[in-house]
Parts: structure tokens; sequence; C-alpha cells
């Protein structure tokens, strides 16, 4: 690869991605741990076989059908009214995300997120030449505010990434901390204001969808990865005003979106019920994992999310690595001292207790 | 959207796109005209509900499978063997080409094509960030090698296009070119170089694939839109050095290729000589349009591809309005006098033919 005419800044880059190793209890990469239900697998191929039939023809390349069945599930669940106007989606909340840097972001503009967080901002970020701004995070892992504050006034983004719940360390930031940034965002220089909803629907707190009446650089991205349970599935969506939907539509690639996904993801909406249903149990879980891992002695990070950040390790890696010999995968996200578990099935996270507890005990020993 | 901060170079565009008003006869956006055969659509329902069923956990982040499938339709009708390792794929041959320039074209970097030709090269250079060198033909559009030459001399861009069979023009450049184009880009300085054959299947020529061989810095990019008649599938891929196929990890968004995507194509290719039977029909038809065009006394361009290019019209948005007030859509893709018809069914071409005979009888008129 070295004798290609790479660009410069990719040169010994490695690419990005969890490494996926085959073992029984995965719980690395915050995956829904429940197979759709058949009846939604019957949906799926029902709406798939029908969207084969036309597939000589181009799909819908404004996804109408399916951005009017989004914006009903964040009106229901949001408790904010929204249009397909006002909702975008794309291969991925990180397409989504990429779509918002190249109209927003690029050559010459920098974006902003408060550190550890998901670390594809910083990545996106880089895949479109948009400067990157580390920002500050209080030692517990929640918003600094008055910092942040600060960092926004002395770099002045053009994009600022706020994630909530935060992913990698699971806690949620409230409304009015969100707001204070977004006034300090727009006092620096008119800039977007992106909230990363991705992990909302398992948040103590409700969403900060209605934040967008009245706050027109206001974004908020979501997906159907973790919620629906449906990673495999590759849909991210934002909403925001209509005005922030067309300028995504002067940098979308023509068609990015495929029949087979539209038709797919629209089936998963009609069982969102079934969906959510199962994002109870997995809060439950979480929070007996929370507690659970407190009561072995862990510092724990209060979490909203399907995950749970734990610690502390001298060397996590090696943490991980004792983890992994008991046939679980668990995830090294580059936090000092930390690692991430997802939420699983009760007899998966049973087998994750197992191993950190025999890994408790011998460091005790 | 004027009042957002959007990217300065933005401001005042459209999103590009053609458009698509609901008339009985399309021959638009070189579609095929052919529904998936029902055993094709049975087998995607097949496919993809067992890909629903494990819906849940990400998809196949390298599509190793499909890769390998696509390497194997490649080896078997390009002459040329190829393997996974050689093999990349992506959400249209759109996204395909972004990658491609996010790794090696820009910002402080250029790409050239040759106009006119397929219009989302010089887009995604702009969305990209990446110069766009706009370089020339002969009249009659095939490529002028030796100002061709120059102007790769003269520029030195990092990337260059080159498209075959060409749209919207159709006609097919031969290996010399290529390889000659290829020779002044490298000596210019090490640059890549993309041969487009999206329509090549339709071609009389055959693939470039084996220029492959000894060319580390060439790309050959293809599509399933065309030739597998699956538009609504946005499954494009390419063939290179496996070190390009590294690169492009680099920039590619982790997972960004749906599991319903990877199982939808892994079907189609199971019926690729069905398809391959459809693109036969489809070069008779593209024939009859060529002679019965160039019998009403329209000036034709030669065809590779599964349209066809004609005029010449002192108003081709005019003559465009003329075919679509009889039902028939055709593209004006601003190439001045003339306009661009997609084969069709012989029914579909037969409405074609009558419209244009129409038009022709007027303006004889």
């Amino acid at each position: 690869m070295d004798d290609l005419p790479l660009r410069d800044e990719l040169r010994g880059k490695s690419p990005y991605g969890a490494p996926h190793p085959d073992v029984p209890v995965q719980l690395n990469v915050n995956e829904s741990p429940y197979p759709l239900p058949e009846p939604l697998v019957d949906r799926i191929a029902q709406r798939v076989r029908e969207a084969a039939r036309g597939l000589n023809r181009y799909p819908d390349r404004d996804a109408v059908e399916l951005r009017t069945a989004l914006a009903a599930y964040l009106t229901r669940t949001g408790h904010h009214p929204l249009t397909a106007a006002n909702v975008w989606a794309a291969n991925g909340s990180n397409e989504v995300l990429q779509q918002l840097l190249q109209a927003f972001g690029g050559p010459g503009r920098t974006a902003i997120g408060f550190e550890p967080s998901y670390s594809m901002h910083s990545l996106i970020a880089r895949g479109t030449s948009t400067g990157w701004i580390s920002g500050p995070r209080h030692e517990d892992f929640t918003i600094d505010l008055d910092a942040a504050v600060d960092a926004i006034a002395a770099h002045r983004p053009h994009v600022v990434f706020v994630t909530t719940p935060n992913n990698p360390t699971g806690s949620a930031v409230d409304a009015e901390t969100v707001v204070a940034l977004y006034e300090a965002a727009q006092r620096a220089r008119p800039s977007l204001f992106v909230v990363d909803e991705a992990y909302t629907e398992f948040s103590h707190r409700p969403s900060l969808l209605p934040l967008l009446e009245g706050r027109p650089n206001l974004v908020v991205s979501r997906t159907m990865s973790k919620a629906f349970g449906a990673a495999g599935l590759r849909l991210g969506y934002l909403a925001a005003d209509p005005a922030v939907v067309d300028a995504v539509q002067l940098v979308r690639l023509p068609y990015h979106l495929s029949a087979v996904t539209q038709a797919t993801a629209l089936a998963a909406l009609e069982h969102t019920d079934t969906l959510l249903g199962y994002v109870e149990q997995l809060k439950t879980e979480r929070d007996r994992l929370v507690e659970e891992l407190r009561a072995l002695g862990f510092e724990v990070t209060d979490s909203d999310a399907n995950f749970v950040q734990f610690g502390l390790f001298e060397d996590p890696q090696a943490a991980w690595q004792h983890i992994l010999d008991r046939g679980v995968i668990v995830r090294n996200n580059g936090v000092p001292g930390r690692l991430r578990v997802t939420a699983g099935t009760p007899a998966e996270n049973d087998a994750f207790l197992d191993a950190v507890r025999d890994l408790k005990k011998e460091q005790g020993a």
C-alpha cells in the first residue's frame, strides 16, 4: 500500500473496526442479543419480495414513505411533532453524520466533540477533511460545562457533537446543559449542533427532540441499530429543521438508500412496540449489570445506554483478554482503566459476571 | 437554507438527480425494463429471510462472501483471474468512487475526466473537495488521445477517470487508448486511474479487466444496476490490486453494506446467466434503435451501452418535452443538440420511435 498514490494523512493508518473473534458471548459492539421476532422476519421477507419485483428500477431517491414512518415514530415517542420534511435517512448514522460534515464541515472548517465519545465522530471528520477538536470532560465522564463553553469560545467550531447517552461511557446529558452548549456555540459563530441520540431509547431521560423547536441549527441523529435491534440493517436517520434536510440533499449520493433497505426498515417500524419491549428487558439487565459490578467492587459509570463502562484496571487489555479467555468478548475502547460491556440476555450477562468475578478473585489473590 | 451555516460552495446549488415524472414509458435513467424473474425474486426473499434472522448483529464488515462471488463473476466474464482480495463493494458505484476520491483525491488534489461523461464523477469530486479538471473529447465524442495526453501532462491530476462505454454518449474506448492514457498519467505523477465500466456488459468490446495485470494504480469500477438489472439494489464494486482494496478500507464507513443488501446481491449473482440473457435482448434492441433513428435522419452516436445518444436538435429541451407529451421520458443530459434514450422492451422502444417520428414530421412541416 505504501507504493500507492494515497493521501499523506492516510499513510500508516489501519482501518477502523472492533475485532470480531468467534466467541460464544458477544457483548462488544452494543448489538441487541435478541434475534428479530419471527413475525417480523416474515414481514421483512414479504416487503422485500415486493420490493424485489421492482428492483430493476432505482429506489425512491427521497425515501418518502420511510421518512414519513420515521417521523411518526419520533412524534409518538419523542413528544415533539415531526413530518417527513424534518427527517433524513441514510446507510447507518455514520453516513448521516458524514453527509452533515460534507455540508457543514469540510476543508478549512472544524468540529468539536467532548471525549471520550463515539470515535466515529473524529474519524468521519478526518474522512471529510474537517479539522477535529477534542473537547474536555469531567473525570467522572460527565460534560464539564464551563470547560466546554470555554473550548467552544476559544476554537469557534463549525460543527459541535454532543452524544447523549454518551458512548462508550454511558451517561446522558441533561437538556439544560445541551441548551447552554448550543447557545455558546451560536455565540461563537453560526454552527451546526449535532445531538447524537443513538442510545436514547435506553435512557432514563426523555429524548431532546423538543429542543428542535426554535433552534434551526440543531440536529438530532438516531439509528435503528440499537433500539430496533437491527444493526445489520444499517439505517440511521436525523431530525432537524427542513432546511437542514434540504442541505444534506446537496451532498448525498443520489439513490443512496437501496429499495431493500427501505423495505426492511419499513417492516421493522411496523413492529416498533415489540422491539421497544426488548429495550425494556435490556434496561433491566443493564441496571442489574451496574448493580452487580458495583457489588463486586468495580468502579462503574452511570449508564443510560445498553452498555456499561467499568473499571478500574491497571491493564485493561489484560483484563479484556482474561474475559475473552472465558468465552465472553467485551470492548476496550481505549478509555484509561476501563472496559465496556454490552447488556446481553440474562444468561449472557451471567456468563460475563462469572468471568469478571473470576478476574476479581485472581486480582485479589 | 440560506440562513444555515452551510459551506460557501454549496450555496445556491440544487440536489443532483434526474426528474422522475410518472409516465408510462421510462427510458430516462438507463434502467433495465425487465423486472427480476420470479425465481430470483423467490431466492431474494429466501436469502433476506435468512439474513433477517441475524439482523440484530452487524453485517460482515468486509463482505467476504459477496466479494468472492463478484470475483468469480469477473473471472468468468472478464477473462482475468481475480479473488476477493481484488474486489471491493459499496452502496452503488457512486459510493465506490467516493471512497476512491477520499483516499486518493481530496483537498489539494485534482481529478480529470473527459467530458461529456458520467456527471457524478465531477459531483463526487466536489463532494470530496477534489479539484475537477474537465478534459477534452473529439466532436464525435470519442477520446482525443493527443489532447487528453496534453491535458494530463499540463494538469498532472491525482485521479483520472475514463468511462467505457461512455455515459451519456455511448461509445467504448479501445484498450490501446486506455493504456496510452494510463502511461501518460503515470509519467505526469503517480496517480490513480479509474476505468468506469458500468455499462461494459452491453459493449461490443471485451472488458478491460486484463489491463489490471502489472498496473497497480489501475481500478475498474462496475455496478449491478445495469447488466444485473438491479438499480434498486445499489450495489457497485471495483476490481484492482489488493493494495487499492486495503487503501479504500481506510476511508470506508465501517459496516457500510447492510446484511440485506449483501444477501440480495448474492441471490442476484446466483442468477447471472438469466440476467445476462436480458442483456443480449437489450443489445439487440439498442442496435435496432441506432438503426431506426439513423433511418429517420437523426445523427446517432455509436453505442456500446444500453442507451443511445441522438440529435441534432436546435432545442433539445423542447424535443424532450415533445417526446414526454407522448408518454415517453428520455434524458436531456445537457450535451448540446442531443438527447439520450435507454433501450427498453420492444414495445417501449416502438412507443419511443413513434414519438420521435412524430417529432420529425413536425420539424419537417
